[in-house]
């Protein structure tokens, strides 16, 4: 969608100690399928503070279901992991005198993770004027753009098919087999595989569960 | 100043790539001295991005006021420095369901740092709340201190002396030598230098400048 609205792209990814490792090769086939060069791939292991299933203390919740307004927050969830890739976002941003950053949250079809809601965004960029030696001096102004916020996953699968993505590339489970398949069980995947039945897309993910 | 203020403290250094890694160690002395038994040294390379002369890609600017008002923010800022720190810091304390962030900054015999300011501290504590389990769920209200943030040098030396520090542990140089002699030109010697001027105190620093 950057691409799309004709920013020129620098990609970051984030090698964070999450269980689904295998989606840093997943947006390296994304990242040169868009003809993206330049992409930064940041190693940092958040299994030093623990305290999530994605970094590997507790273990990924299985069928539940992932929009229900009861169910809270899920262990998932990686203590202010959105924070951590937004700073790292915001200083190479300013290192390359860029101004937006794209993050791909969406608060619509989601397990209700509280940084991926727009007040969270919104506070975040307030903070990126404030923090930075360009933003200080008036010479950028840092917006953070989030073109999924408030799509669906059948909508974000859409535009992904208008924008010619193969979504075989692509990877979401949380939890995958250390071959690569999907467990199909994880919030992650039942948003997903949902996602596609909705847009009424072939699902080209490979499930362990069918 | 967190234990006199009666907190138990879990202390947290970045080894981001500084020139002066060698502060490292001094943290890890000044930890000791202080009883404090958990330390996290979290390695987060920024030269990645490079852009600053603290993480080797410019010369370290020596011999300047640090405190000329024309002088504008030095090219020792490290872009978005402390607001990785912070996050980071956040993340941990989130694991360790900690609600007060301490950090050393100061406003006032400083090189314009810009986040180093008030108004960044605010917006991130903001941020802070919104960008968590804890803050959205209202189980956690995060706080960040920053008890040296209106203090002179001269003021923090002394506080320093009056809770025992020995500040022949720390460190401050920029750029040291490789056997840890501090410079004694760049912006952060010059101001400890003057810091212990002013404030009466011997500077058991060892420069290699005289």
């Amino acid at each position: 969608m950057a691409i799309q609205q004709g920013f020129a792209v620098h990609a970051l990814s984030f090698d964070y100690g999450q269980r689904h490792r295998c989606e840093l090769e997943a947006a390296r086939k994304v990242v040169r399928a868009l003809g993206i060069t330049d992409h930064i791939i940041a190693p940092i292991d958040l299994r030093m503070f623990g305290g999530s299933a994605l970094t590997g203390d507790l273990d990924v919740p299985k069928h539940r279901d992932p929009l229900d307004p009861n169910g809270g927050i899920p262990v998932t969830y990686v203590p202010a992991r959105n924070t951590i890739f937004l700073s790292f976002a915001l200083a190479w941003c300013e290192v390359l005198q860029a101004e937006d950053i794209f993050i791909g949250v969406t608060a619509v079809d989601y397990s209700g993770y509280p940084d991926c809601r727009p007040e969270f965004l919104e506070a975040f960029e307030r903070m990126a004027g404030l923090a930075t030696k360009a933003g200080a001096e008036g010479t950028a102004r840092y917006r953070i753009h989030a073109p999924l916020l408030r799509m669906s996953k059948a909508a974000i699968i859409r535009a992904g098919i208008g924008a010619g993505i193969d979504f075989a590339m692509t990877h979401s489970c949380y939890d995958p087999a250390a071959d690569g398949l999907a467990c199909g069980a994880c919030d992650s995947c039942i948003l997903r595989r949902r996602g596609f039945e909705e847009a009424g897309v072939p699902d080209p993910t490979r499930y362990r569960e069918q």
